[in-house]
């Protein structure tokens, strides 16, 4: 069942954002990747990794605060058009527990898409060993449409396959 | 001249500072370093490198929020007893300017530092090759002292220096 | 059905959140009737008036603040022991649609309750005329629970309530 | 000596703030006056009534965040076009200090003035019997401009001028 009620304005916001996600430095850095993409709803996952903890050998914070963001803004990316693309205004985002567990779950859900600002909710969970999730982070944020802007990395990525193809 | 009027309650918060932040996974694959510690403000600086990069080829804003947070974070701790640790209870931030420049400067000051709870303001500038700096996130947070749980990282720090004294 | 988990620490937690909305001037100004109580849930009914309006005649942006602010601080008061209080730390919230209808409706439900520290979320609502509601806010804040501080307007009513009797 | 270094576009943005303010129906049942208009910067004073009073007999919490976003809103107003208005996206706000005082202060100053989106900081203080100024709550926000929508508020209180003259 869909997560929302959304309607894309672009067929192709699945591997527009995947192509986006690909060509990202930092993306590659964190090295997240994106598991569900429905309108208006984007989850991604993150292993845990040594390079990734804060003094407690946890997720880092800063690493919970940029899959949020990811996550809002990739939800954001599936209700624009072809040749827009994305901001990040503003979030806010509260720790509400310690970022332990093998797998960190960025869950990103729209709730209102205007036609210049969205506005999304995101949650990030961390997942145990007994499958269970924690809700480790509860975040929200306001995202920004830039008309008749493409995304790079995506038309980087578009290019790329073009000619290999 | 000093920034705040704060009054240290540990005398050498600067070194607990340092140590901690050597100490992190995190803080390491950033790259951030510390160049400021004064009571109640600390400023850090993050040269830039493509890992760290978004789609368009400049800081992620990820990175920027993660920057944020530890100069938030890291001015509460100048604040706290020397057996206490700090942890991030949430935060804003506003992009304000792509994170486009040589280098970004973290810079976070304490507002109000209570008996549990502080307020700390954040802002993250990019430095341009003409050494002017541009506002390029705005961010605002509230950190909690525990009490009497002394920080991991800088823990492991002092006892491998008293090791190899 | 229950809208989250939560145990009540207090059982007369829903007697102790109306005494001491009775006894708030604020609350008294804004005119806001508290219709559901439950443990980590508070819904609160805000008709429109004429003094509570901004520039275009709708419901103006500090009064739907105010509501999710309220709305935040009840769903924790359900969940604290007898003697305690709450104060909000902070609070975030985007303005969506503009405050159009004939009441406002907020919800404030709680995510996490730690010891000291719990967040919530709050939404409001503007009822229209057909009886459909639309989201006008989303909101999401920190409140801190002040261990043995009683709070005062419930303190208050509950004298005055024993003279009568 | 100017709080900031902002250009006004609207020569009259004084005037047209004024307007906005005394025809807005919540404004005045806060009672809140504008007492300082310059680019980018606006300070409003808010007497304490009972009717703005919480559980503790100070200002509440609601009224503290209305004013915030009021001077952050008209911050942003002065250096918008005269057919232009101003939304609140969002904002957010820490409680530092309980609001106990004579006075309330607000202060809103442009961080970032964009084509569309304004960011700006927001201040409120607590005026003692003794002149000082309690720092009670820090705030942040985002403002959209409104292209071509003039303020209602405003332009009713234009209309009407012209009449009496």
């Amino acid at each position: 069942m869909a997560k929302t009620n959304f309607e894309p304005r672009n067929p192709d916001y699945a591997e527009l954002i995947r192509d986006s996600h690909d060509n990202t430095g930092f993306g590659k850095t964190l090295g997240a990747n994106i598991t569900v993409i429905e309108p208006g709803y984007v989850e991604m996952e993150l292993p845990f990794r040594q390079e990734l903890s804060q003094h407690h050998g946890f997720f880092q914070g800063g690493v919970i605060g940029a899959l949020a963001d990811y996550v809002g803004g990739y939800a954001t990316y599936t209700l624009i058009e072809e040749n827009d693309s994305i901001l990040t205004v503003e979030y806010k985002i509260n720790m509400m527990a310690p970022g332990a567990g093998e797998m960190l779950i960025g869950k990103g859900t729209v709730l209102r898409a205007g036609r210049r600002v969205t506005i999304a909710r995101m949650d990030v969970y961390a997942l145990q060993t007994d499958g269970s999730e924690i809700h480790v982070a509860a975040a929200q944020g306001t995202f920004m449409r830039m008309e008749n802007k493409p995304d790079v990395a995506a038309t980087i990525a578009k290019i790329q396959k073009n000619k290999t193809q």
